[in-house]
Formats: structure tokens, sequence, C-alpha cells
């Protein structure tokens, strides 16, 4: 990656602008956040995982010297918000009331004067508990002798959280019935954690002199954080300010609004004060929201010679103690229905049934859409098992089942419409780059040699397909989230001809004010250097979802793109109106209007700008100025697919895997700066060799959470990866208006089926459970995996 | 005045909603404005009016181990920025580099890391001077031998600035040759100060990570001050954010920008870090804009009976050493051109002729339109000349020839066209409220007892009629500031019903905030507590001039009123969605789109804006979200009036005068707060009291400055004012969407004639110049009234 002088046409290679800040550690996070008389706020955290609370005292701690009020469940029981309603229709604990229901959960909230003092006065909190038993495993959550975790809700007898299913299951079945062979396969995508280099915070500041809000935290979607604190609090939304700064990664993380975030509100509110808190590492991997946890039984049904014919699967889905705030609602398994991937089935259906455990609330949509990560595994694994299972290439066996350029627009068994892609080619570009049939003889002569020998390593080669389905519109938001808004883009032309663009998506590290930026410059033909983004600011920016799943480019993109064709529509009428002719007779080239077929007859849009601004014979239907807003509601999610291969040296005596090399082919339509889109395919593709080889979140029996520091989460480092080979082929979205697709979150889906199909390849197991540790790749091959929903010892 | 309850359609009296914070002390202003490692600018000033650099020695400056950086005009010129254009066609100087033009003017900047040690280290500046003759007196401006105060400009041979004319001269004088009778008089406006109770200040910091320039200043025009900002440092608009925050008055002295601001952000330039500069009390009084210095000989030609046919005067106008930032540019004399004042006449001409003086800038537009004070005071004293010399009571005649309520819209003969008016109404009441024919047979007995016992006080009754010119759009902005810049309303509905408006004006003080709330309440029918204002950021709010001449209401408020109306407009389509109803079937009652004659069917703006963010079977031509944006060039000014009379009774033996009554009706069209519009009289009406009274800025014959602070500048207290007498008259502008029209300045524009005119009338004088201070009186008395552009001991 070389930084390149700025494209004229705006898309490109160019240096990230916000590294400038970022790289100097000048980036403005929220706890760099400091205004006058702010105070400090600690979280009591419960240390049992289901128990009944007999009583709280907090008689000691509001006697400390610094302390300025402490809350607990009653005090927010008091003000209706104990129980927060979550988009997922469920409600959530603000602080514990009744019982706690998982470890780490929030008890009361402590402001003081300064951080050390309300984490002192967290010890002097008296709470005395009534132990309950707990429920930890998913599988036993529905037994009729378990504990009810939710028994404050009204009439509820057992943990079911929903049931949920996708496809026809009589057209299913009747494939499977008539199939020449169905391979099975159970499969645990355990439970995880975006685990963002910057934890949650907040400064939350209500103003008692005017009753405005603002509220400065780390949020990947500021608007529909102002949503929830106005639907909350009951304070209108107007007067409530979002500002998300500086956002040191989101992944999921940062979509929800936790309790220590409504605490520091209603501490504010309390002392009249602004009240900052801020999570340290422990409370993050604790507390805040975790993804995956699926349970999955998969069958795949083929004829003798491997044609695919249908994929069924059923999955228990954990959803920890709550269905949070950031959990799909109405269709709760959310995209987990593409799980027929990239293959032409006849027929598939999918059943989810979610639980309730004495966890913290999971399901959160981690670098992925929801549950879109998990899809993806199924079927690529069940793929791989397909193949071990008929002894066919796994090369082979995706090459003659992809869906083919011509069925596109492809719809899925399961009710969604593929837009577009080249898979064939795609798949081919990777097992060129990677030498696939040169692997398959190392891979022969590695085997050889350790057979010979005893020694050495095992070379295993890997494959995945994936599809993603990202860039999702306020209608299946609203489905999903129970809350929807489209997307807006609001663009300005300065009178000297420089621009601003405000828009709904925030970027946590994604690149935004650069990649936008050229979109607009792209679209206008103004200089990049001209063009100023602003985001993360509900004050600032139009209304919008904000940015998960992938939605930055796909939607807000596409608003910005028309803002700009708006403008440069408008631009038109006052060109025509500056040239005395009509507007038909003039056509654009970047940047600026000219009479067709006289070059030398045209305006600039510096000059047409400044014209709108400030000469006044402007034509009927211009006002003035040189603005345009957009709003975007896309008629289809976008689809960017990808082939991975991924090559595993595995040392047998000791279980450790080095992954040698990785060949990612992704085509996400037209990349609106390389460089950007190769950052985030290098970071997904860190994250899918941490979920496959070693990220993991258990609990023992008593429900203690076994993974609260990076001692014992451990997350990939560049020592774990290899040089990243990277491609690429480029079908063009049809619906986005210059084609491109989301791309933040393809490697993440992708990447884990390539790097565990290359491990189990290498030893020659069918299967066994991510994360691969040492430990569970030698007892995979001792023929007994490892149960990796549980705590490994 | 009483505090009460909302109105709930939207106009009506309501509490300031700015109150809250400002009378509690805690508005926020560019002095509160603490930046993370900001350092602390002081100006160098010269003690000259005129003299030559010799040379400027800033080592010891430098050497202070506080001081980061000494700027002289030499580093300026070194970066092009010694000398700005102005909007007048004119330059000014930043620092000085040749000569120093007038005493106070800025000679050297200091960086220091507090403003202890930025003061400390003027002190250690050695600059050289040579003394050159001083001009001081205008009259004397133009004589061949007077030294040439910009004789930096090439060419240059005199301190003449412009001629200005405005009617028809020819016909003019055909009116004067045949008229019975021509009164005359020589009037002098003397020059004075706004004197806001804040200083200038400012904030600047380019951040040099991202070259993002911003500038927290006292502002009354933010966009006008980015354009500046961006011409004079070749920094894109687009990077510049200018932020006005709370504003501690205005009243023109904050619409130009300064040389401090500019060394503030030089100074920032130099150290990488954020530098403030606030004036003291005496840099104010003694270097920002001063307004007035007119020197004016007025006619007025009637009928023997006191029929008024014409009018004529030529002025001699001060302009100081340079022709400002915030000066006429095209029309130098600006709005001068209203000396016609409320009459139907037959022909008037002016002739206008601007020097330059060693004083500093002035002409600035202090709580009027461009000159239009000057104007009003002319031609409202030249009325009672007339009456004097023809010894016709002044109510009757001015009675006898005001425009009639039938010639609106009425041409005058300088080429305006004054929009509605009912003058002889609004006299009337004024009349009557004073109860006229009592108080001038008070005023007989009152002579009368004087001249019976030698003792006791003279009453005076003065009355003013004043026609107002106010709401300049960007065609006549253009024309006199050499920029425009239409107004713009960006209004945006929330989810929840509430709304957010953003206007390119900025509130000094006028209650921005609760007006433009109450606008929007009263077009939409959102409760006004839901509705919050932007104002006073450039990255927040549209483009546009800025708060002057009375523009807020009548341009930024129009504005927003169609803004909510192409609102409503979208609410309806959207409601004929819901309703399943044609759009044409719906009319509109407060807050609601109902089926026509069926009040059961229809939904709130509340369901509407929930319906338009997150439901998604929108109509076409709607695309999302519930906001519009308006940009407004208001197709003519509006033109308030009023009629004012002041009773005043005066002390022969020692001068001294007691305003007793001051009754002022006014008709600024519709009142949207009656409150806020009383509270704008209540400060003109005692602005007037001061500038006919006390306030006086002169200097010697060496230059020096004879006003530099409060001592000797003396302001109005409530102690000089009466309780204000306050009626209304209402005539709806035609062409405001809600009939308003600007009033921020009216009783400053109408209130010194009535003052004035009263004392003469009290003492039976003919004519005496302002300040009519104790010595003035007297020595009017005497028959030897003094020149109030000189120093007067």
């Amino acid at each position: 990656m070389t930084a390149v002088a700025p494209n004229p046409a705006g898309l490109g290679r160019m240096p990230r602008r916000e590294d400038a800040r970022l790289v100097r550690g000048r980036g403005r996070f929220v706890d760099d956040i400091v205004l006058p008389g702010m105070l400090h706020g600690a979280v009591l955290r419960s240390p049992h995982a289901h128990a009944r609370i007999v009583s709280v005292d907090t008689s000691a701690a509001e006697s400390h010297p610094k302390v300025r009020a402490v809350l607990t469940g009653a005090d927010l029981e008091a003000r209706g918000m104990a129980w927060i309603p979550t988009p997922s229709h469920d409600v959530a604990a603000v602080l514990a009331t009744d019982k706690v229901r998982y470890q780490g959960q929030e008890v009361a909230f402590v402001v003081a004067e300064d951080r050390y003092a309300a984490r002192d006065a967290l010890a002097l909190i008296e709470v005395e508990y009534e132990d309950l038993p707990v429920v930890t495993d998913a599988r036993t959550a529905l037994d009729p002798d378990t504990p009810v975790i939710r028994d404050e809700m009204p009439g509820r007898t057992d943990n079911h959280v929903f049931d949920w299913e996708s496809g026809d299951e009589a057209a299913t079945d009747a494939v499977f019935a008539a199939a020449d062979h169905v391979s099975r396969c159970e499969l645990i995508y355990p439970r995880v954690h975006p685990a963002p280099l910057e934890t949650c915070g907040v400064v939350a500041h209500l103003d008692p002199l005017d009753g405005r809000v603002t509220v400065h935290c780390t949020a990947q979607a500021p608007h529909t954080h102002r949503v929830l604190y106005s639907r909350i609090t009951g304070i209108a939304e107007s007067r409530i300010r979002v500002i998300a700064p500086d956002i040191g990664g989101g992944f999921g993380n940062k979509v929800a609004m936790y309790p220590g975030y409504l605490c520091a509100l209603v501490g504010s509110m309390v002392t009249g004060a602004p009240v900052k808190w801020v999570e340290d590492r422990s409370e993050n991997l604790m507390a805040t929201s975790f993804a995956r946890d699926f349970h999955m039984a998969g069958e795949i049904a083929s004829t003798r010679d491997g044609r695919i014919r249908g994929v069924r699967v059923t999955v228990l889905a954990d959803h920890g103690a709550f269905n949070a705030t950031s959990q799909p609602s109405r269709f709760p398994a959310g995209f987990f229905g593409v799980f027929t991937g990239s293959y032409d089935l006849e027929a598939a259906h999918c059943r989810v049934t979610g639980v309730y455990t004495n966890k913290a609330p999971g399901g959160v949509a981690y670098a992925c859409s929801f549950r879109i990560t998990e899809a993806s595994y199924l079927v690529e694994r069940l793929v791989d098992v397909l193949a071990h299972d008929l002894g066919l290439d796994p090369a082979a066996l995706r090459m003659a089942n992809l869906l083919r350029p011509d069925q596109f627009p492809h719809a899925t068994p399961t009710g969604w419409e593929y837009d577009s892609g080249d898979y064939p080619a795609t798949l081919r570009l990777a097992l060129d780059m990677a030498g696939y049939e040169q692997l398959r003889r190392e891979q022969v002569e590695s085997r050889a040699a350790y057979e010979r020998t005893g020694q050495g390593t095992l070379t295993g080669v890997g494959i995945s397909f994936f599809t993603e389905a990202v860039g999702a519109g306020p209608r299946r938001m609203m489905d999903i989230m129970g809350l929807g808004m489209a997307d807006g883009a609001d663009l300005r032309v300065h009178p000297s001809g420089g621009a601003q663009l405000a828009v709904s998506c925030m970027s946590q590290g994604q690149g935004h004010e650069t990649t936008f930026a050229q979109i607009v410059a792209h679209e206008l033909g103004i200089p990049y250097d001209e063009i100023v983004v602003v985001q993360g600011d509900t004050d600032r920016t139009p209304f919008g979802m904000g940015t998960y799943g992938s939605r930055s480019t796909p939607v807000s993109g596409a608003a910005t793109v028309m803002a700009a064709r708006k403008v440069r529509d408008r631009a038109r009428l006052v060109a025509a109106a500056m040239l005395e002719v009509a507007a038909d007779d003039l056509e654009w080239v970047p940047g600026r209007w000219q009479v067709r077929g006289v070059p030398t007859s045209g305006v600039s849009l510096r000059e047409i700008a400044a014209a709108a601004h400030s000469d006044l014979d402007l034509p009927d239907g211009v006002e003035g100025h040189l603005d345009a807003s957009c709003v975007y509601n896309p008629p289809n999610l976008t689809y960017p697919c990808g082939a991975y291969v991924c090559v595993v040296d595995v040392d047998p005596a000791i279980g450790t895997v080095d992954v040698r090399r990785f060949v990612a082919v992704d085509d996400c339509g037209v990349r609106i700066n390389p460089t950007i889109v190769e950052g985030q395919i290098h970071g997904g593709l860190a994250d899918g060799i941490g979920m496959a080889l070693m990220e993991l979140v258990t609990f023992d029996d008593a429900g203690n959470h076994l993974a609260a520091s990076f001692m014992d989460y451990l997350l990939p480092t560049s020592m774990e990866c290899p040089s990243w080979e990277l491609g690429e082929t480029v079908t063009p979205s049809p619906h986005h208006p210059i084609g491109a697709k989301g791309v933040g979150e393809s490697a993440t889906v992708g990447s884990p089926a390539a790097v565990v199909n290359a491990v189990l390849n290498a030893i020659g197991v069918r299967h066994a459970d991510m994360p691969l540790t040492p430990a569970q790749v030698w007892c995979a091959l001792q023929g007994t995996p490892l149960r990796t929903d549980r705590a490994i010892q």
C-alpha cells in the first residue's frame, strides 16, 4: 500500500485523511471528552450469574466524601427506567431490581468527583444475594426442571425466546427424501466477543438550564441511540443531541445502548453535572454484546456425484439473559436466512429456536449482518463435510454447484434476491492465485513425509465461498430492529466551490471522511481536499440508522451519490441561466457544465456555486445556494461475495496451527478506495483466524465468565497472520448508483470456514468445532473433539 | 411584561428561553471558550493618530519567557496579509506597516502563554515613530494642503473616499425654485459608538493535523466572517468553521472582522495552538467600528401653509482612516437614501461625499440599516425647523404631510418602494396616548411660570415620525457589501414530532431561540417546547448574511415560514398515503391534516413524522424524513414605521434635561412575540436618549481620542429613562409570509429626533447639535451652540 496523489476522477487509492490525527494519537475519543464540572461514574456488577437480590445498602457509599450520588435498581424503578424496552420486543434491566441474571450484570451506579473515588465507593455498597441455580447450557435451557431466568415476566414458565423459520419445510423434506445422499453434521459457532480496542463509554449531560441532553458516547448509530434515549427518558428527541466522536472500533459492539450510558444520564439528571462513564476492559468483555453462540444441526442433500440439492438446519441460539437492544426483533435470527450460501439449491429450510441463559446478552451482529457469519460458516462447513463424505475435491465440488452469472438476479429458496456476481470466475481466480493443484501436491507430500518420519507438519488447504447480504434499508431494519429510519445525505457546496457532506452513518475506523469525500469528488469534480465530511453528531447530520451490517457505502454512499447528482442538476439550471442557453443544451464534464459541442463555452461548478449564492437572477426552481439532500431507501441489499483459500501447516504432535498463506478474492462491486477496501479485508481475515483458532468465551457451571481479560480472551495479532494475498473480481451492484457493495465485514464472514476447513483438511478429521486451539486439534486427532460451548480445561 | 403560558397558536407573549442561562450567568461567550493548550494574544496600538513607522524592534518581547510569537506588519506583509480588502472596495491595514493612521491602530500582536504575559510583553516592543500632521476635521480633509492619509495608494493626492447621490437633482432644484418657502439647517450627527456590553474577541485555531480552521468569535454574521477569513487566508471556506457563541450585544459593532481576529488566526498558524484575543473596554471604544459622523446641510421646501414639497441635502461623511469591512461599498451611503422620511414629496435629492480622517474606521450600521438613523434624524429635524420657521404646530405639520394609506405601495423620489403603513393612524394614536393638547397646555404653563419666577423647568414636547427600511436580501447586500448570500432555513422534524430549525441569522440578544421556535410552532402546530433553534455555527446552519439591519425576522423569519410550509406540503402527501385519500381532499388544522369535512379522519404531524421516518410505503416525491430547506431572497425590504412623542423638562439655569415621558407607537406589522418586540423598542429608545443627550466621541487636534472609557463615553442607564409608554398599529408587510417587519432598530432610528425636538422645543431654540449635554443646552440658550464634531470642553 502506497499513498498516491489524489485521483482527479475521485475514486481510487488515497491515504486516509483521518489518519493524520489518529496515527499521531490526536483522535478525540469519548474518554478524551472533558466537560466543566464533570463527574465520574462506576458500575457495581453482580459476582453471581443467577441470584435473588435480598437487599442493597448504599449508605456507606453515599457517605464517601467524594460521592455525589448512588443509583440502584429501586431508584431507577421510581423513575420508570429500571427496565428498558429493547427493539427485540424484550425488556432489559438497567440496574437489577429483583434478581441478577448473569455475572457482571449492573446492580448499582456510583457518581463521584473522580473515577478513583467512584470505584472505591463500589466496595462500600453492600448487596445481599440469595444464590439461584444457574443455566449456562443452552441445550438444557428448555428442560422442564430448568430454573426460569426471566420469571419477572408474567406467566413465563420457561426460557424460550422465539422460534423462527425460513424456507419451505415440506419442499425441503421432499428434496431430502429423494436425495441420493445426505451428509449431516452438528456444529457449534461458539460465543465470541467483538472486543474493540476502545471500550464503551459515555459522557452524558442534561443541562438543567435548558433541559437539553447532550450525550457523547461510543455509538455506531447515533440517531438510533437518540431515539432510544428519548423513548426511555420521555425527553423529546429534538432536545437530545448524541455525539459519537472518534470511535476506536465497533464491530457491532457499539450498536447497543448499554445500562451504563443510561445510568450516566440519570446521574446527570440527579447531580446537574455531566457524568462520564468509561468501561474497563474486563467490563467490556464480561457485559457488553456478545456474538454467535449457535448450536447448529445441519444437513446437506446431494446427488451421488455431488450435485447439491438442498440444505436443512435446526439451530439453538443462546441469547443470554436478555434480548438486547441491538438484537433482531421480528426476525430474531435475521440474516441467518442466507444459509443457502452461494449455491444453486432446489430447496432449503431452517428453524432457529432462541433460549435465555444466565449469560450476558448475546446475538449481536459482530462484524456481519445479524447471524450471517454463522450461516456462512454452516454451509461452507457442510460443503466440506459433503466433500469428505463423497470423497470429492472441495474446490471442484464448489465449482460444480456455484450459482452461474446467468442466474442473477437470483431468488434463493429462503426468499432473498442476490443482485449480481460471477461466482465461478471468483473461485477460479482464488484457486489460480493459490496455485491450488500445486498445494494439493504439497499436501500429499507433507502427509507422506509425516507418515514416513513421524515428524514435521501436515499441510491443509481450506476453501470457503461466501455471499454476504449487506446494506439494509429502513424497511428491513424496521423488520429486524423494530426501528426504521431512512438514511440521508446533506450536501452543501460553498460559494467558493468547496463542499460539506453530512451523512447519517458513523465511522468506527472505516475511513468515511476519506471515501465519502471521494464519492463527492467523483460525482461533482470538486477537488477532494475541499470536501469536508461530517458524521456522528445528530445535530449536524441527517437522520439514519448508522453504520453496521456494512451499510455505509451501500446506503449512505448511495444517498451521497444521489444528493450530488441533485446538486449537479440544480447547477445545470443555474449554468443555463448564466450562459443564456437551454439546460438541455448543456453537457456535464467533471466539474463543469458546458454547451454541448462547444467546450469553450461553459461554467465551472465553482463559478456556478458563486452565482447560486450571490448572483440573484436565478432561474425558477432554484432559490439560491447550491445544495441538496437525499434520503435513500434501498430497493434491495447488495450481495458481495468472495472465494478464500487458506493454507495451514499443523503440527499433529502438539496441535499448533500455522496459517502459512491466505488468498482472498473479494467481489464488492466498484471499489471507491481500494486501499481502504483492502484494509477492511485484512482486518476481517485476521478476525477469521482469531475465531477459527483462538477466540472463545465460555462459562463454568456456576456461570463464571472464563475470558474476562485479554490474558484469557485471545485475539489474533500480526504474528498469527500471513502476508495476505488479495485479488478481486468486479460485478457492480445493479441498484447502487455507482455499483458499490458493502465490504466491511466480508472477510469476517468468509474466512472462519476457510481456516477451519484447512485445519481439518490437514488433519483429516471430518469435523471439530472452533476454536481449533492446540488442545482441540490434539483432541480431534484422538477422535474426541471438545464441546466448545463449555469450559475447556 | 408578564411571562405567560405558551400560546398554542405559536405567536404571542412568551418568556425568552435563552434567558434561562443568560440571567443566571451561564451563557457561553467567546471569553468563556477555553481550548486545550490555548495561548493568549494582545495588541500593541499606536499612541499617535498619524505617524510614520521608522522601526519596530520586537527582540526584547520575543525574549520574554512566556511569549510564543510576536507579529508585526512586516510579518503579515510576508504572508500577503498586512492589508485586507474590504467589501467597500478599500483596503484596511491589519498591522500597520508604513504609517499609523489613527490613535489605537494595531501595530503588533503578541502571543503568549497567558494574557498577563502578553500584555506585559507589549511594553517590550520598541516602535520609533515620526509624527505627521493630523487630520481630524472632516471639513478640512479635502483642503489642498491637508496631508494625504492614504498615501500608500498609488496616485492618491487627497482624502476623498467617494461621492454618491440619490434622487433627481434637476427636478428637486425646480421644486425648490418654485417653492413658497425654504427652510435651511446645518446639522451634525456626531460620532458615536455602539458600545456593546461584551467587547469583541476571538479564539482562532488552525488545526495543524487536518488543516481545518475553527474560529469562535463575536460575529453578527458568521457566514460572512467565514468568507472573509477564506478570502484573506486563501483557505477554502469549506475548511473554515466560524462559531459565534452567545453574543453580548452587537448593534453593528460585530459585523466587521477586526485585525485582532486575523492576528489571532495567524498566531495560531505560527504556534499551532489555539489563540484567544479579547479586547478590553478601551480598545473597543477606541478602535472598533464607529457610527454616524455626518455633517449635513439640509433644506426643506414647502408651500406657505406648510405643504412640504421637497428635501435637499448635502452631506460630508467622515469615514476615518479606512473604509472598513462592514461599510457600504457600491453605495457607500446606503440607506441614507430614505432621507425623504414618511412624507409625500414631489422631489428629493442628496449628495454625500466621504472623506478620510485620522480616526478609527467609521460608518458602521449602528443599530440601523446603513445611515438610516442619520437620514431619519435629518428629515425629522428639518420638519421641526420648518414648523419653527412657519410658526406651525409640528404635530399638525406632520399630519398634513404624512403619506396616506391609499398611497402604498409608495415609490419615493429616491427610488425606494415603501410596502405598507397607516401613518396618520399611527401618529394619531401616539398623540392621543400622549394627551398632546394637554401637553401643549402644560408647556405654556411651565414657560409662564418660569418667566414669572425665573425658576423651575421648561417643558418641551418633541415628535418624530420615522420610516425604517429593513430586511435586506442578497441583491441589496451585494450592492452595498460586495457580498451577497441568500439566507436559508433548514427545518427537520424528528420521528417523535419535535423539530430542529437551523437559521443563518445570529442573535446577539434578540431572542431568536424563542421567536424562531414560535414561528415553527405557529406554522406547524408543533409544541413550542419541542422546537430547538440552531444558529451561529457555520457548520450547522445554512448560508446567509447574518443579523444586522433588522434582517432576522424579515429574511430568516420568512425563510423559516416557507420551510415550514414546505414541510406541511410534504406532510400532506404522506398523510394522503396514510389515509388513502387524495391530497386535495385534506385540509390543514394546526398540527394535523384531516379529511375535509371529516374531522375524525386525520393524522397528526407527529404521526406523519413517524411514518415519514420509518414507514416505507411513501408516496412519489417523498423520499423519507420530514424536513425542508428554504433559501429566501426577499423581493423588497420591509418598512416599519412609528410615531414617537417625547416630553422633557429642561432646567435652563444649568442645562439639564429630564425625559419625563416617552410615548412610542410602533408599526412593525405582525408581532411574533410582543414581549420581545417591546424589549427591542425599550433598548432603542434608551439608545436614542443616549445619543440625543450624552454619547459623543471627539478628538483633540492631535487626534487623541477623548472618550476611551465609560468615564468619558456616557451611556444612558435606567436613571435617564422614563417608564416607556408603548402602543402599536399593525399593517402587515404584504410580501412577508406572516406579515412581520423587522423591528430591532426602529426605536434607535426614530427616537433621537424626538428627544432633540423636545429639548429644543422646550428652550425655544431653532437648532443645536446633539448631544444636548447640559453644556450644550446652556450654550444654545445663550445663542452659541457648540460644534459637536470637535472636542467640547
